[in-house]
């Protein structure tokens, strides 16, 4: 963040709220010692200090009310916690460790004042809830807030940075499964899409307020509404060395196995039986649909994989094959047979 | 980018987007090599390998339509560029050189589309346009483009993501100015400003689309239409050490000056008489107009200081002062006598 001038006594718009998020990022020095960060909001850039034999890794994701959250659906604190662990998945699935987080939030000015349109009173305002949830998740993974952008918008948008560090060489990349790896994936698929459609029908009936979640419901919409990063995960493959290839699930294992399939020059095949379907989920939404953000990894056949890592379970899905002209690139075996598997992921712009 | 699935013979949408930009973004593998990044557009994450004993400066800018920029002011080639320059601006601040850049766009599907509505005619889209201009600045200061993301929008966004390299411990804050320090800028004041006023009386009669720019006029509005970034300046004065304190103009002089102040503690007063005022402005938008992007600096009063660095003049412009309680921060010297000057910099929310 860009820091603003501030008066005295003054009480008012970006530089209040620029002052409250510098506070609020600010409270966890030990934290910011520790990633890496060594200059956070305030300058013209803050300054990361890679640890030696450690390099970078840096992603971006852009979400967008209506695209990526809806602000009739979503809570603020969730759409919060749903920015950071888009970024935070994408660190997990090259197994980098968190340095610091950086957002980018342009904001109708009504997000920005309390229910009564001012800002100094009580009740918390809509991007306080935001940052309610962002900063918890961040504080779970060790990751600071250290810098970012606001701006007025006619429509709410918010893009992620996160930077993380890796040691060098030693990063999961999408291109390197071998025909003869197994496919592995981490906890359960589909359960993000199955809460989503759960939370589309109770917040149509629910008006123009985004619904608060029966408790009874919570547990099935949590894989939507607070899906974790896998960031333990991606780093105990990282440091043992043992995936081939690794990416995360966040356009749904269909897509996301086509990208694995096409940056490795390989062809892949699924075991439908073997799938791990979230209990709410059905086949097609643990084949297609978005936002697990669980990791899609290859080993080499002699890897010996637990049955679960830092308490998430890791199962057999397929293997990898040679990539073959005339044969479908990926393939699903069940009980009709082989059949060739579309990827039917989001793309925008189609 | 995330990498998204790509089937032979379709051109459509994201994917064929997507692919444009990753073949249009690794044109410069040289210049990929030399900066440091070691993995591009393609995987979760980019990867960046900083040099032994540099530390990484991390910057991000929101740009929104209606707000940075207007579609039906600005052609797209110079939305692209000054895109870019904001964020190449904020590291010159610092005096680094840049490594990479990721760029997350948001745009209304038309963008993407040339006039006719499709993606696969001869004339130019709006979104390749705006990478034109993009690119082509990114070439000139030798910055990939390493990632970002890209998202249907009803409003369009570009958010900027800079990352440049310094030398540990040396980069240039907005902390370190003391009193005494004399207060220096580069370039002309106000260009900006006078050259956006002059953009908005042509728009104004031109109706629905962005003016193109009379020849006559092109100079005196390039301040605003495509603004350098002074990336050569703030590496000279990092690398000589002689400057206590610096950061962009971007908000205006007075905002500008006002955060230096805040974040070394001090006070200052600047020389009206001796203002770079550009031939085009007035003495407000020296002190108010934003977007210059020239650097603020200051130095030990005992530093000598060239007449130009790499081309730019250096103009003194007035001195930094102890804070004191009941004294206004910044202060105007002018054939008036002193007065107090005010921030008059943007604010969003206010």
């Amino acid at each position: 963040m860009k820091q603003t001038h501030s008066e005295a006594g003054r009480e008012r718009g970006e530089v209040a709220l620029l002052a409250e998020i510098r506070h609020r990022a600010a409270h966890d020095a030990g934290l910011v010692q520790k990633s890496g960060l060594r200059l956070g909001i305030g300058d013209d850039c803050a300054l990361l200090t890679p640890r030696a034999g450690e390099e970078l890794a840096v992603t971006t994701d852009l979400s967008i009310d209506g695209r990526h959250f809806r602000l009739n659906w979503h809570q603020p604190e969730t759409i919060g916690h749903r920015v950071l662990a888009r970024g935070l998945s994408d660190l997990a699935a090259m197994g980098a460790r968190p340095v610091a987080a950086f957002l980018s939030l342009g904001l109708p000015r009504s997000l920005t004042c309390a229910a009564d349109g001012r800002r100094s009173t009580r009740s918390r305002t809509w991007v306080q809830r935001f940052l309610d949830g962002f900063l918890a998740l961040a504080e779970t993974y060790n990751t600071p807030l250290a810098g970012g952008d606001l701006a007025e918008s006619t429509l709410a948008v918010a893009d992620i940075v996160l930077v993380g560090a890796v040691a060098r060489g030693r990063a999961l990349l999408r291109s390197g499964a071998k025909p003869g790896d197994l496919l592995y994936v981490t906890g359960a698929l589909g359960g993000a899409a199955a809460g989503l459609a759960r939370l589309v029908e109770i917040a149509s009936s629910a008006g123009a307020d985004p619904p608060r979640i029966p408790k009874k419901l919570a547990a099935r919409l949590a894989p939507h509404l607070c899906p974790q990063p896998r960031i333990a995960q991606g780093l105990w493959l990282q440091r043992r060395g043992v995936a081939s290839a690794a990416l995360d699930l966040s356009d749904g294992l269909s897509t996301d196995l086509a990208h694995l399939c096409e940056e490795s020059g390989v062809a892949a095949e699924i075991d439908a039986s073997a799938l791990p379907i979230h209990p709410a989920a059905t086949l097609a939404q643990a084949l297609h649909g978005g936002e697990d953000y669980e990791l899609l990894f290859t080993a080499h056949p002699d890897t010996r994989l637990p049955r679960a890592i830092a308490g998430v379970p890791v199962t057999r899905i397929g293997r990898i094959l040679k990539a073959r002209a005339g044969r479908p690139a990926m393939t699903l075996i069940s009980l009709k047979g082989a059949q060739p598997l579309e990827a039917h992921g989001w793309e925008h712009f189609s």
